[in-house]
């Protein structure tokens, strides 16, 4: 049996110092309570990912140093540390260090790098491969990285076939739907494959664009989860893992032993296993990615408070309910900014939504500098139709209040659009597009109203107006606007948006299975000409398995257009 | 004697038909002067890169129906194509095509793929290998594309190991300062070992951040220049290659050999080496780069005028000549939008550099709305002393004005930020940092000064005003303001985050390297304190060796100062 503490932190990219301290501590618990190795996420010293940091020479250099200083301060109690490693000629390793008894016993080094989707691994980091086994309390640990356990045929088998009896996995795997069930599919492929228990543990909190749901696992030698961490928030669980249900003897080539530590002297009681939480609803699941980045987006670049603007409509409403529960409703500044295209029902949806959720709301209408802007345009504009310009003129209008306030208070301004908009272009740049962050960008507008209304649920009360629901979405910048004057209805839109960006589908490819030939040629077109809008938008929390950002480079100079037939 | 057309082309990416279309052309023009062999660049059919293009399974299959159009219009004249080629299975080459007699004969894989910096290949592309060399008009050529001739023990070794008389190698290489000696160093050092002839052939243009210089080479198999293609601009080159100074017989294996055409029937009359051209002063090379890509941005994207901000400093003045150049002055909108804060010179400045480019200039004072927004926010902002809110107000009212401009006559806005102000943050978000594409944001301010100095003596006549290249640099958002107050002077600043930036330097390293403790420590934290605002502002021209942008990706939420003494 091996005592294995499970260190699920939320930490910080470049926090060497912070970061350290924060596992020191957990370490300490592990250690207080019987454990023999404390197991922290993959590149925990410097946190995940660290991108260009790894450019700088020095930063590896500063991580070894942080890393000693965890190790000096240790005990008998193993520490298994993620972290970038420099060989001498400066070749990087995205490494995990073992540490015991005041000292860095020896590394492990990451075999397979993801270079796909938001990673890029290849760009810093070279291969490893498995070198040896480290004896940790009398058991052979088989140390992997992540991308190491998906790979069949890959480095954990031959840890396993080299002798390992238990193996650690440490993980910086970033949230999105579905996620929680990919991992156990994969573990136990591989769990198949070994027959030894696996310890995955993973990143928890918010990084720009990324969310790490946690949900750190402890799988038997036959796959059955004996603990699951806390989704979207740190825990320290220690597992009692037992090593008897392992399977055959390995037959190929013995890998080298190193030693790390010896059993406790006197062996505690064994610990009842956890308790298993309780699977998340899948729109509860979204929106706690939704409050977790946003909470460490805000909170870990500096600010404490937010505000955004408040139009009456879902997008902003939910972006508000999300940011009070990131951050307390005392924290968020809602603004009603009222033109002479806003309907009554604006204002009051509005002013209700911040009444029932308890935060701040001010009025400032933008009658004056709408004005201010037609006369100064009007020599320009002399003898035109009025159109797309002037109601940009009034959105942007907008963001010119919504940042002043943010400069002079030091407020974050949160950006409301939803990964509808995004992809159609319907926004305005450097209007309702801006902010320092998105809360809500990777969220389809149809699924927006299926948070709020499960968020209404939850709440037991209509935290965000019913009429917000139910009214005809409108980005009032002239009379009687509609969202369906320009788009086709969310549910058609979404469909065929979502197959051409997250499913990477050609125009061509979808009118051949039969969709509306006109609708997605043009749909196709506005999400390529929207390109240069989104490159110029904040970093949105990715809740999908293809946000737009990291996920998805396209050129913004693009003349593809997919719609070629055979 | 092999005659080879080196087709140095402006292409497009994703523009399948028009960059086929204009390599048939070019191969047309090859074959009609006798041309044994054309080379296009690196992913010609595509354009380079392509990005996540390549994730949608059905562009690759695209691509090559294209390859096939070409292939089919092809004659005797052999054609070397590159483009992005996939197996049954799936998996993508980096590859090149070899058409003659209206079929396609085979194909190369890339052997080594970039994946930093601006590159990344990896991310899209499996390593191919040499597996054949191709028998053009009698002689074996060996096909390599771009990185494959950097690496020592290379594809290209061991293409010339493998029988290869003469190296075809494939290019989208990037222009930034000093890229053609270190080019022509690599070759060298290349020819050096294998002592073959090499056809370099490079892409012409501008894509996005990216600009593609050309300056395709042609040398002997004593590592002499025997052509060299044109600068920023699109040529046909044909060269007649000699083979009898090879090297002495390979001895690794040889490789098998595709028959791809037979010598002409008729060999036409040798041809004169082409004219050498004069090498380029490095501030003109980085002006022509600057032109290039804003032309190419321009006009690849569908607009054909620009419209931008005219304050009278030096940035704007030199931002107008580039436009100037790069589009003709009829297509380039000034415009000047004085404060109550603004100096006399400002407007007679920037009337004056309109008058002597001969662009239009048009003048809307910012007063109205800057009142306006006073009012707005009079009561939110009571008792406050004015600041930094107040200043960016009337930045982000003069961005409302371009961008209503822009929207209303489809004009692209340029933005005018330099290197220095982007790295220190030195401009309001959604403000002055607004745009489209920002022509000199890779430029050092003191650098934008020699190139205005330069473009001046060039013009041999004071084309930006004398006065501009010498009052004090101020950004008038309040009375009497300088960048002195807020800034070091510009050549401490630019020597001081050059290292930083373009030297991945850490703070404490300029220290022991004996900098200002104080200085560096605050431009190192306003370096990491801005990367939010340049992650929402627009493509940059590229012509340093590490640019804000695909070179350098820094998360925003970071928290490592590169402080730390050992």
């Amino acid at each position: 049996m091996l005592r294995v503490g499970v260190c699920q932190l939320n930490l910080t990219v470049g926090d060497l110092d912070g970061n350290v301290e924060r596992m020191l501590a957990a370490l300490a618990e592990v250690s207080g309570r019987g454990g023999d190795v404390a197991v922290f996420p993959e590149l925990a010293v410097c946190g995940y990912p660290p991108e260009d940091l790894l450019a700088k020479p020095r930063f590896a250099q500063d991580c070894q140093a942080a890393l000693e200083k965890l190790a000096a301060a240790g005990d008998r109690c193993a520490a298994v540390v993620g972290l970038p490693s420099a060989d001498a000629d400066g070749t990087l390793y995205n490494a995990a260090a073992v540490c015991a008894n005041g000292a860095v016993v020896g590394t492990a080094r990451k075999a397979h790098l993801p270079n796909y989707g938001v990673f890029d691994e290849k760009r810093h980091f070279t291969a490893g491969a498995p070198e040896a086994l480290f004896e940790i309390a009398g058991t052979a640990v088989g140390i992997s990285i992540c991308e190491d356990i998906w790979i069949d045929g890959g480095a954990v088998e031959r840890l396993a076939a080299g002798g390992a009896e238990l193996i650690v996995n440490l993980n910086a795997s970033p949230y999105c739907v579905g996620k929680l069930d990919e991992r156990l599919a994969v573990l136990r492929r591989r769990i198949d494959r070994i027959r030894r228990p696996v310890v995955y543990v993973n990143l928890v909190g918010g990084q720009d664009e990324l969310v790490f749901d946690g949900r750190s696992l402890v799988l038997d030698a036959e796959g059955a989860v004996l603990a699951q961490a806390a989704a979207f928030a740190e825990e320290v669980l220690l597992v009692d893992v037992a090593l008897e249900a392992a399977g055959p003897v390995p037959a190929a080539a013995p890998l080298a032993r190193l030693w790390v530590n010896d059993p406790a002297a006197a062996g505690p009681q064994a610990l009842p296993p956890p308790a298993l939480p309780a699977p998340l609803h899948p729109l509860d699941e979204v929106y706690e990615a939704l409050v977790a980045a946003t909470r460490d987006y805000v909170t870990k670049n500096g600010f404490s408070d937010v505000c955004l603007g408040l139009s009456g409509g879902v997008d902003s409403s939910l972006v508000a309910v999300i940011a009070a529960d990131a951050l307390g409703p005392g924290r968020v500044h809602g603004v009603m900014m009222p033109s002479r295209f806003s309907s009554e029902h604006s204002l009051a949806d509005a002013e209700a939504l911040s009444e029932s959720l308890g935060i701040e709301a001010r009025r400032i209408g933008i009658e004056p500098a709408h004005r201010a802007f037609e006369e100064m345009l009007a020599p320009a504009f002399a003898g035109l139709p009025p159109g797309l310009a002037e109601e940009n003129v009034q959105s942007r209008v907008r963001a010119v209040v919504l940042m002043a306030l943010a400069n002079k208070f030091d407020w974050l301004l949160l950006a409301t659009g939803n990964k509808s908009e995004a992809a159609v272009g319907y926004s305005t740049l450097y209007g309702d597009s801006a902010g320092a962050f998105a809360p809500i960008a990777d969220v389809w507008k149809t699924q927006v109203y299926a948070l709020a209304r499960r968020r209404n649920e939850a709440a037991g009360r209509p935290l965000i107006p019913q009429r917000v629901l139910e009214k005809a979405p409108s980005a009032e910048l002239r009379p009687d606007q509609r969202d369906s004057d320009s788009l086709p209805p969310y549910e058609t839109l979404d469909q065929i948006a979502r197959a051409l960006v997250e499913g990477d589908k050609t125009v061509a490819e979808l009118i051949a299975a039969e969709a509306d030939p006109d609708l997605v040629r043009r749909l196709g077109r506005l999400l390529d000409a929207a390109e240069y809008k989104r490159r110029q938008g904040p970093p949105r929390a990715r809740v999908t398995s293809k946000a737009f950002g990291r996920d998805r480079r396209i050129p913004i100079t693009n003349r593809y257009r997919g719609e070629a037939r055979d």
